[in-house]
């Protein structure tokens, strides 16, 4: 998708708009953009992930996660041929997904071999959607304003101690991903705090609590997996990734930049203001000042 | 150490054993297990993890783990040439450290750097413990029954699909420990619920109970880091591990052999079998059977 000649457009697209959504805030603030935009959208709720509040003023259907049939079936009558998948799913067991016949058949193409690794997976379904003729489109190319920039998003910047972290936590989250395992790392003083799995960046970040040590605290840090599929599951953060980072104590939050939905941008930036954190977008790849400060 | 023309016998040294104790029971086992062999021994416990009830039937001071000038006191007033480091200390943060005067001289000599990584800081100690003179022993060097075995120890051993989860366990293992963090992860049918930093296998276990999956039951994995100094702080499985493990809902533990210290085998094995759990030594190096059963 990287490259292409033209980023998609949720108003150019035919048919209508079908959003597969998860939980948090953003597959409404798609839909609302889309909307807006004067496409119509679908919304198929994963049961158990999405939230009614966001995506009840939409049209939209439950639907459990094993249940693929049902889910083409819901697509197709309501004519959506371009398809976003936005909002965390926390990662089903292959017995616990009760696949309906067509989600057995899907299952059988995909393979159990994908259900050894997150990305395994959704790489495999946006795959099969794919041959099943639609368009997977990812939330930051329908909503490109979503996506942090480089550089200080905050009015604090991380200062060298933070740096000394933010470089360490980039180590971190990137032999993590490059085992397919969570996408971010609480790091205070040099000393790894927390690692993410399945249990997600809140649920993190309320442990990190009660495993600070004194002294300076933390920062969060949250990478695209290399090698991630970017139209599946980017790293989010909200306000509420704020409101959790400074109960955890810690001085501030880095995201890779241009990998990262801000879900509110505004309102993430206005937070960290408010709580004196910084919110720095970085580039792994791009050693950052001042990093010789970390080398001491 | 390994390949070393003899191993080194609590009885043999010079002058008393001084035993620089963390928690948990394994000090109080050294300690026994070389004053029944007829040589004296002095325990340091760092204060705030040696457990009083392990440490106080020997000779023993506690000492602040900044301490580092009253440490070295200490072990020459005692005549201790052969030290043991043994049992966990959480990690400290530079600042909480508040080191006495000699701990400054030896931090300096240590280097910030070595704060950035568990393995950094514990080899620089033993490096310069080695400098002042005196010869660090593994506690698997003193007590090599210690050490867990090649092969099922438990009544039931691994089926394929925890085979799976075992061989997944170990990737992810072992991408955390080549940036030096954690020696353990929790794996669920392929899903990595859990993984390892500061927080210590314990805590882990814990958090894994709200994160399993309906289904056949995850397992523990723990390996020794690569590079990993074999005379710190080696991976540890207890009974109470055991408990823990059986509490969260798994079906085995899966130790690397050769290089885990089992802190009371025939309790673990007991606990083990009285709560239906496998406990297996691997070779992570090795593929085990049925490894091809993983790959479908």
């Amino acid at each position: 998708m990287k490259g292409g000649a033209a980023t998609p457009d949720i108003r150019v697209g035919q048919g209508a708009l079908g959003i597969l959504a998860g939980g948090g805030p953003i597959p409404g603030q798609v839909a609302r953009a889309a909307r807006d935009a004067g496409r119509p959208v679908f919304v198929i709720g994963f049961q158990g992930f999405a939230e009614p509040a966001v995506i009840e003023n939409f049209p939209h259907e439950y639907v459990r996660l094993g249940a693929a049939g049902r889910m083409l079936e819901l697509l197709r009558q309501h004519d959506c041929r371009d398809l976003v998948l936005v909002g965390p799913v926390r990662r089903p067991s292959l017995l616990s997904l009760r696949p309906d016949a067509e989600g057995t058949r899907i299952l059988a193409k995909i393979g159990a071999a994908a259900f050894l690794g997150d990305d395994g997976m959704l790489a495999a379904v946006v795959r099969v959607l794919g041959e099943e003729g639609f368009t997977i489109l990812g939330a930051h190319e329908v909503m490109e304003t979503m996506l942090g920039a480089s550089g200080v998003v905050s009015r604090l910047k991380p200062d060298a101690a933070a740096w000394g972290d933010i470089h360490r936590g980039i180590e971190v989250a990137r032999a993590l991903g490059s085992v397919d395992v969570g996408q971010g790392c609480i790091v205070q003083q040099g000393i790894v705090l927390a690692v993410e799995a399945v249990e997600g960046t809140d649920q993190m970040l309320a442990r990190a609590a009660g495993l600070a040590r004194p002294g300076p605290g933390g920062v969060l840090i949250k990478l695209v997996k290399p090698g991630q599929d970017r139209r599946t599951d980017l790293p989010t953060i909200g306000p509420r990734t704020l409101v959790a980072a400074a109960g955890a104590g810690l001085r501030g939050v880095a995201f890779e930049a241009g990998g990262t939905l801000l879900t509110d941008r505004a309102a993430c930036v206005a937070e960290a203001d408010r709580l004196g954190l910084f919110l720095f977008g970085i580039d792994p790849d791009v050693a950052h000042a001042p990093a010789q400060e970390t080398d001491r």
